[in-house]
């Protein structure tokens, strides 16, 4: 029986380098854990982890029999199949309360705040252990990623004091161009299949017993997807079917302007409608303000359901 | 709407004592928070706010939209009935991860430590919060009384380590004194009905499916008990049928003896004799080193279902 530290199924930077960060910090308090990933790691985490000179975390997507730590997630739909024949020591996690149940007490470090990495840095400064260089240059990315460079409404002062912190550590001055160089590198939709642009930042959410997937693509100029929406729903049409979805819906969120585009393909139409007070055009609407899946999509979706 | 902080429907010490510190400690943060409670105080709590002269929280069964912190419980079968018309805003628990689900992030400090008020302590720490003396005094009592006076296998270092800051602060010498004082009130269970009894420090549990309802009475002499077996199973046979419950067990816990007796009422004894590896005789057991309910009974027995 190992110790595996690991984010949800589709993982982005921060469950990425909460894995490895998490995974050092528990280490460090003496506990034996391996950092992992359930999926293939998108481009802007690539970014992250050559800059900083660090290897891809272990894929592994059977958990049976192991104890595991949780960063960045605590829904059943993001989990590994087998998540039930686990032992949860612990979650950190910056999202609602979801549907995961332990038999056993835990650890929980759940905050409202932008990023997991902001918590991991709290308890690195809880315990008093010192944060490596590179890897606070790491953690740094991953906030200023989920943040999207403080603009997020889901950014908090935690978030940025954190930020801040993790720069000067990591001997970074401008930490925001690093920011924009890597959502440069976040941009680049054009290298990849539609497929894979749907499923870069997807989660799958039960809405009332229905499976909702959600993802959402954040691109410094929207302009790069107006040659390829239909491919997109195409792609999105296929998880929906392969799925048994009850929506799938797509934000391409434009982070200059700091609004998002919404696609939709839905049994019902009108739940989303409503849920964002929208009247949809060829299945889309553009959502003004709108940059937090968390924050500004979900709660209102799900009241629907 | 109001920011309540409470306990579960039976409130014990530890859920009493937390909603008046974490409430407090809030309201020092700058939100403005009422503890309150959600049933009747139990002797052994009624002595600790006597001797530090606090007030009984509010009672308050009902919190349709109000914003609620949670202290000792994330469970729904402890929740008031109406808790999915609140708003969580956070958790502070040392039990396991219950059935509870919000729709916005939330803040949980959760610790597999044996006292809600040993996460609290924490809390103060974390933000360099000073703890008021009787209020300190009120805390070390809860994580004596959660820990048996540090005689439960729930207890961790964690637990000990801020009762003894807590006495320091309380300006108390001889803490375990205290403890055991207090352990002598809650010995007292000749001047309660058997009912009252069952229902002192009573907890429901959903397991796969079935309601199991499961008391724990703890006392410096077991054989306090001899005369009232028979009274105490009618008053857990009432609450078997008005509750339509699987299972209603009840422990009776010799702190001196550091063993349990085992009273069962089944729908499916051989389940609970599982658990335990134990014959039950005239529905009995004796569970020798068994304190914990938490950490000791409910893994075993949840197993079964």
């Amino acid at each position: 029986m190992s110790t595996y530290v690991f984010g949800h199924t589709t993982p982005d930077s921060d469950s990425i380098v909460g894995a490895i960060s998490l995974s050092y910090l528990k280490n460090q308090l003496g506990e034996d854990t391996i950092p992992s990933r359930q999926g293939e790691i998108n481009p802007e985490t690539t970014f992250i982890l050559n800059k900083f000179g660090y290897e891809k975390p272990l894929l592994k997507t059977n958990y049976a029999d192991e104890n595991v730590y949780l960063i960045d997630f605590m829904e059943s739909s993001q989990s590994p199949e087998d998540i039930a024949k686990a032992t949860i020591l612990g979650i950190v996690d910056h999202h609602k309360l979801g549907d995961l149940k332990t038999t056993t007490p835990l650890e929980m470090w759940v905050r409202p705040v932008g990023c997991s990495n902001t918590i991991v840095k709290q308890m690195f400064d809880y315990y008093n252990i010192e944060i490596p260089k590179d890897l606070a240059g790491m953690m740094m990315c991953a906030i200023l990623s989920d943040t999207v460079i403080f603009k997020s409404p889901t950014c908090t002062k935690e978030d940025t004091k954190a930020c801040k912190e993790l720069a000067k550590i990591a001997g970074i001055e401008d930490y925001k161009a690093v920011g924009m160089e890597m959502f440069i590198v976040k941009s680049d939709v054009l290298n990849a299949t539609k497929r894979e642009l749907v499923l870069r930042d997807f989660k799958d959410f039960n809405m009332g017993g229905e499976k909702i997937g959600i993802g959402q693509l954040e691109v410094v100029d929207l302009n790069v997807f107006d040659t390829m929406k239909e491919e997109l729903f195409e792609a999105m049409k296929e998880l929906k079917i392969e799925g048994e979805r009850h929506s799938v819906l797509l934000l391409l969120t434009d982070i200059m302007l700091e609004g998002s585009q919404l696609l939709v393909l839905s049994d019902d139409i009108e739940k989303v409608e409503n849920a964002f007070e929208v009247k949809l055009e060829n299945q889309q609407a553009w959502l003004a303000k709108v940059m937090s899946r968390k924050k500004q999509i979900i709660p209102f979706l799900e009241k629907q359901f």
